[in-house]
C-alpha cells in the first residue's frame, strides 16, 4: 500500500526530508536482485503499513461481516480455514511505487522502485462469504476495516477501503491466511488480509477485523481523499486501481556500496528481470543499452498465474568498455506501455517510467 | 552491518540524500512497536547487506578453512549439521544505529534507531572446528570472507572481517544455518554466517565461503578503513567491537501516518521496551516523560539468554493533556550508560543517545 498526504507541502526531487526518512527506515522494499525469484522470500517482499503493526490475539480474534446482508456472521479463523482454500500466485505492487522519482513529489513513503514482490497466497474466496451473507437489495459496496489504527490528514481512524459489490465478487478475491506455506506474519496482516489480485497493495486490507456491505459509497479518507489521480488539490480524481505495466531488471554485475552504481566485465551477459500488469498479460518486453534510443526484445515468459509476474532475460554482449545506460519497458495484452518519463500526479501513484540502470563495463581482464 | 564510506563528502543533519535513500529503500529497519516480541519475527529484523544478496546453490556450497593450519578443512552444509547444535537468542544491532542522528555525518546506511532485532541462532561452535584444523604456531587472526562482492573505497572486495583468534575461540562464537527455527533465508547469509554475539552486526559474515587462519593481522578495507571510531579521516582509530547499551520504547498511544508523531490518551499507559548492551547485562532502565529533567527507574527482566536483550516496562500516567517528551536510557554492569546526545565521529558509529520520543497526551474522552 501506498499513500499520499494530500494538504503536505511539496517538496523538490534531490534530497529526501527527515520525515520521508523516517518512513523509508519503517517501511521494506524488496532489494532488486531478488527478482531472480519466482516467488518472493517473504522476508524480501515490500512492506507499507500506514500506522503501526498491531498485536492481534488470534484466539480472541472474530471476523465481522455485516451491514446490509439477511444474514450477519461472525468467523473464527479455524471457520475460515474450513472453507474451500485456494493458493495463488500474485504480484502486489504498492501504489506509491516510483513515487520518489516525481518532481515535485508529495511528502510520503519515498519509494523508488523496489515496492513490489510476488508471493503464494493462501485464502478462502469472498464471494462464497458474500453470498452466505446475502447482501440486501440496494447494496452497493463492501468496506474493508483493518485493525491499524492512525491519524492521517488530521483524521483519527482504522484503515478502510472499499470495493464494488461487482469488483469484491470476482472469483480471483481472497480472504487470505497463508503465505508461501506459513501463516500470514503479523506484518503482512495476520491473521487475515483481503487480497485483491491485479490492484495496486492499498486495496488487499491488512489485518481485516471487519467487512461492511453498504448501500451508499463509502467516502472514507483512503478510498475519497488518498489514492487519487489528481492533477490539483481540489479535483475529485479518478480512483486508483489496477497496476500499470512495469519491467525491472536485476541489476548486472557488482555494486558499488554507496553510489549502487553497477560494474561488470565486457563480454556475454545474461539480463535477466520481471514484468508485470494489471490490465492483462505482458506481451512484450524490450531492453535498451543506449539509454532508450534504440530497442530490442527480450524473451517474455508465461506467469506461473494469471497474477503473478513473467520473467524476462535477454543475452547482451556489450561491444566495448565504457558507460552505458540499460533501459527496459513493457507493454500489457491492453496495449499500456511504459513511458520514457514519469507522468505526474499530485500523489505520487504508479510512476511506470521505463527502468534505467547505469553501469559501467570493464575491459575482461579486470578483476580488481 | 554498517558502514562508513571515508573520504564520501559529509552532510549535515537535516536532508537525506538520493544516494542515502538507495541504501533505506534495500535495507530493512525493525519498526520499533516490533519491539514487543521477545524474539524478532525474521522478516521484521534488521538487515544491512553491503552489496547485492548473493544466490548460492547449497549442493555445490562448500566452506574452507585454511591458512596456518595444520589440516585444512572443507565442510559440506550437512557436514556443518553433523556436528553439535547449539540454538540461543541473540540481539543484533547495527555499528551504523543512530547515524542519522549525528551532524555533520558520513553518506552511508541513514538509520534513526531500528537497526536491531533478536533472533534465535542455530548453528555449531566455531571453536571445536578450529581445534579439528588447528591453527600453526604464530597465528594471530581468523579472516571471514562472505560471498558478497562489491566495490567500496574504490576496492573491489568480497566482504570481509576478522577477529583475534582468541575472540574465535570464545565459546558463544557460532557457524549458524539456522534462525527462529528455519534455515537461514538468503538475506540473512544462506546459507552460512558468522555470529559473534554481543558485537555489532558487521562482525557476523553473512553468506560465508572461507575461513583462513592468518599469521599477520588482517588489513582489509572493513577492518582498517570501516568499522574504526575516528575523528579525522587520517586517524587510525579504535576498532569497533561490542554494542554500546541501548534502550529503545515501543511508541506509545496511535501515530500520525506521515509525522509518526503520538497521540495517546490520558490515563494509566503501560510503558515497555528493551535494552541490551556488548558489555554486560543490562542493570538498569530510566524513564523521564520531562525530556530528561527528571528520571524514575522502570522494572527490568531477566534476558532470555546472556546476549539476549531485557525487556523493560513502566507504568505511567501523564497528569494532564499536552505535550511530552518521553525518554529511556539504560545502564549495564560494567557502568556504561547513553549519552544524553550523541557522540561523533566520522563513520556514524555507535550513536546511543537516550531515546525520545514525542508524544500528545489527549483528553480521555477524546476519540476523533
Amino acid at each position: 500500500m501506498g499513500s499520499g498526504m494530500l494538504g503536505q507541502p511539496d517538496a523538490e526531487t534531490g534530497d529526501i526530508t527527515r520525515g520521508e526518512l523516517q518512513l523509508a527506515t519503517r517501511n521494506h522494499g524488496m532489494p532488486l536482485e531478488a527478482l531472480r525469484h519466482d516467488i518472493t522470500p517473504v522476508g524480501l517482499h515490500y512492506l507499507l503499513i500506514h500506522y503501526d503493526i498491531p498485536a492481534v490475539d488470534p484466539a480472541a480474534w472474530r471476523l465481522e461481516l455485516g451491514g446490509t446482508v439477511r444474514r450477519a456472521l461472525t468467523l473464527s479463523l479455524e471457520d475460515l480455514r474450513a472453507r474451500p482454500a485456494v493458493t495463488v500466485p500474485v504480484t502486489m505492487e504498492c501504489a506509491g511505487n516510483g513515487r520518489a522519482g516525481m518532481s515535485p513529489r508529495t511528502l510520503s513513503q519515498p519509494w523508488l522502485l523496489e515496492a513490489v514482490g510476488t508471493a503464494e497466497w493462501t485464502g478462502t474466496p469472498l464471494a462464497a462469504l458474500l453470498e452466505d451473507a446475502g447482501p440486501a437489495d440496494g447494496s452497493v459496496e463492501v468496506v474493508f476495516t483493518g485493525d491499524d489504527r492512525g491519524i492521517e490528514g488530521g483524521t483519527e481512524q482504522l484503515y478502510e477501503r472499499s470495493l464494488t459489490l461487482e469488483q469484491a465478487r470476482r472469483s480471483e478475491v481472497l480472504l487470505a491466511y497463508g503465505v508461501n506455506g506459513a501463516p500470514l506474519p503479523a506484518q503482512h496482516g495476520f491473521p487475515l488480509r483481503l487480497l485483491v489480485p491485479g490492484w495496486y497493495g492499498m486495496t488487499s486490507v491488512k489485518w481485516l477485523r471487519r467487512i461492511t456491505v453498504v448501500d451508499e459509497p463509502f467516502t472514507g479518507y483512503q478510498q475519497t481523499r488518498a489514492y487519487r489521480y489528481r492533477q490539483r488539490s481540489e479535483d475529485t480524481g479518478e480512483p486508483v486501481t489496477r497496476m500499470a505495466p512495469r519491467s525491472l531488471m536485476v541489476p548486472p554485475g557488482i555494486p558499488d556500496f554507496f553510489s549502487r552504481r553497477r560494474y561488470l566485465p565486457a563480454g556475454p551477459c545474461l539480463l535477466e528481470g520481471r514484468a508485470w500488469s494489471g490490465w492483462g498479460p505482458i506481451t512484450t518486453v524490450e531492453f535498451s543499452d543506449d539509454a532508450g534510443a534504440t530497442w530490442q526484445p527480450a524473451a517474455v515468459e508465461a506467469a506461473r498465474g494469471r497474477h503473478a509476474w513473467q520473467r524476462w532475460s535477454l543475452r547482451w554482449q556489450p561491444a566495448e568498455p565504457g558507460e552505458r545506460q540499460l533501459c527496459c519497458r513493457a507493454t500489457d495484452a491492453a496495449g499500456n506501455t511504459q513511458p520514457a518519463e514519469p507522468g505526474w500526479n499530485l500523489g505520487g501513484y504508479s510512476n511506470n517510467a521505463v527502468h534505467r540502470v547505469d553501469v559501467t563495463v570493464r575491459a575482461a581482464s579486470r578483476r580488481g
